[in-house]
């Protein structure tokens, strides 16, 4: 079976490229809402389940330890831009466990945002690891190990105390079995582990309907969406897709993207969850197919679908800010 | 038909995300030596036409009469990466006309190219049309316009001199019609036609071995991919894919990208045109299926393919620099 093309990308009247993807919505029972394409490949959700990552952070108390908000929630979910706001409030989190810049081990990188990178150039700054796009998780991580009276150091390896435990949570919610052979290692040096799509998707309607779940998880989720929803800015940034999406829909809609064409989302007051890839890792490919999902999940509210289908479709312009094509969903899609 | 998955990009032991595309390789005498996919499609060629577009500067006495030599016909083919080299050129080139950058209609961007960007942001720079990586083709624009003693003023317009003869000369090349009907607009605001495949790598062919094209033209291609080969850096830039292949096996790959996962290319001394596309557009893509095409193509020279696949295979670090996985040919292109 091969994975159908979503998404064109147009150039005056023909299609120039085409996206394949695999879509998985689940509602709370575990029942299939949608499915396109091979829905039980294994899957590395990456930067997508996040918040799945952060609930031992909630549940074993740390956050409440250590006064998080919904900001610092938002952020320890987050792939952000490395806006001053995101890398200052990184810093601040790891310094109410005593800890500081040097102590992450996430990476330094430029900002992937060009108006961000310009500015970081402009000013003279260097990349540091608080403007690694995975700071905010990575600050929770440490919170998580310092919280328990773990050594924080090498918290990125499989066998430490932080990734067992995320290992675990995240097995407990997709029921997919996680373990070294479906391991890689992630942009920011913590274990990835590919996940059928559709456990994945599973996995997100559990937190969104707490279905399944024992109640201090069901609680945990609950709050780590809600910080989300509460400030998007957080979760990505600027002129960002999750950012932009929990924006439109304000409470409606949790989603959070992860490298190579991944894109997660809960709706809370329908219980879905969500999960859908790219083939070809792209993410505008991503966002055309996660748009177009939620605008035909939300078919019953006209007014959000419809911003939400305005959202999806990109006009491409030129460096003379000439029109010169479209991305937009495929028949097989819309 | 649906187009075979070519390139897989792994992380750890799984396939993480995968490339689809057509390639079509035609040797002299118009014979597929290599057909995969489907490579009768219409495709925008996009920048990986240059060299057909400055066939005209070169037939028409533009590039003698203002004194270009290897450099200048390399930068008129070129997809630049903005470096000042680069910059510079492009503005010496439209001076020889009496022109300057307020003439070019190419539009400015930022370097795609992170070093480059670095660099004139910290400069305080701002960017500027000799920066747009399609300058150098625009500065032959200019020049083939002035030489002829037309206007220049609308030169990237359907209907101007330079349009007009650039879309005779690629359809007598390819034997596509070219036209409204197949026409979109580049990122530098001139036309670009979509041809099938196999024609654009058909006349990549002519032009290689001068197969079916009148003395003059044969000569003025031949004098163009001579220069790009000779200088490589002006047809891209540092550490770019373009520059890379041509300094791996000088004098005996012609080799140029175009937007949207576009590479051809041409082996002088086998007659052979290569055209090929990623059907989602992605570069990387693009990359990984040019350096195996051409390492087939070259089996018979071991130590040349061998540095073809060398080249070919990237391995993919993380912001640690931990190796995370590769992008690879898969068994149907290898």
């Amino acid at each position: 079976m091969s994975n159908p093309v979503l998404v064109e990308v147009t150039r005056g009247q023909l299609v120039e490229s085409r996206h394949r993807g695999m879509v998985s919505v689940i509602d709370a029972e575990g029942t299939p809402v949608m499915a396109l394409g091979e829905v039980s490949t294994p899957v590395f959700p990456r930067s997508a389940v996040k918040s799945m990552q952060a609930l031992a952070l909630v549940e074993s108390g740390a956050a409440d330890a250590y006064g998080f908000g919904d900001k610092e929630l938002a952020l320890a979910c987050a792939s952000h831009s490395g806006e001053p706001e995101h890398m200052r409030l990184a810093g601040d989190m790891a310094a109410r466990a005593g800890l500081s810049e040097a102590d992450f081990e996430c990476g330094c990188h430029w900002s992937s945002h060009q108006r961000v990178l310009i500015d970081q150039a402009r000013a003279g700054d260097m990349p540091d690891q608080l403007g690694n796009n995975c700071s905010g998780k990575h600050a929770g991580f440490l919170c998580l190990s310092c919280h328990a009276g773990v050594d924080h150091k090498g918290y990125v390896g499989y066998d430490h105390f932080v990734q067992s435990t995320i290992r675990d949570v995240m097995g407990d919610l997709t029921g997919a079995a996680l373990g070294h052979d479906n391991c890689g290692t992630d942009g920011c040096s913590i274990p990835t582990y590919a996940a059928p799509l559709n456990r994945i998707a599973h996995g997100f309607a559990r937190m969104a309907s707490g279905v399944g779940l024992g109640a201090e998880r069901a609680k945990a989720a609950q709050r780590l969406m809600s910080a989300c929803m509460a400030e998007p800015f957080y979760v990505a940034g600027t002129r960002r897709a999750c950012t932009d999406l929990m924006e439109l829909a304000p409470g409606r809609i949790f989603a959070k993207t992860g490298a190579e064409g991944v894109f997660c989302a809960t709706l809370p007051e329908k219980g879905y969850g969500i999960a859908l890839k790219c083939e070809d890792g792209s993410t505008r490919g991503a966002e055309a197919m996660i748009g177009t999902v939620l605008a035909k999940l939300f078919a019953d509210d006209q007014e959000l679908s419809g911003k939400l289908r305005t959202w999806t479709q990109k006009q491409l312009k030129n460096w003379n800010r000439i029109e010169v094509g479209v991305i937009r969903p495929t028949g097989d899609l819309a």
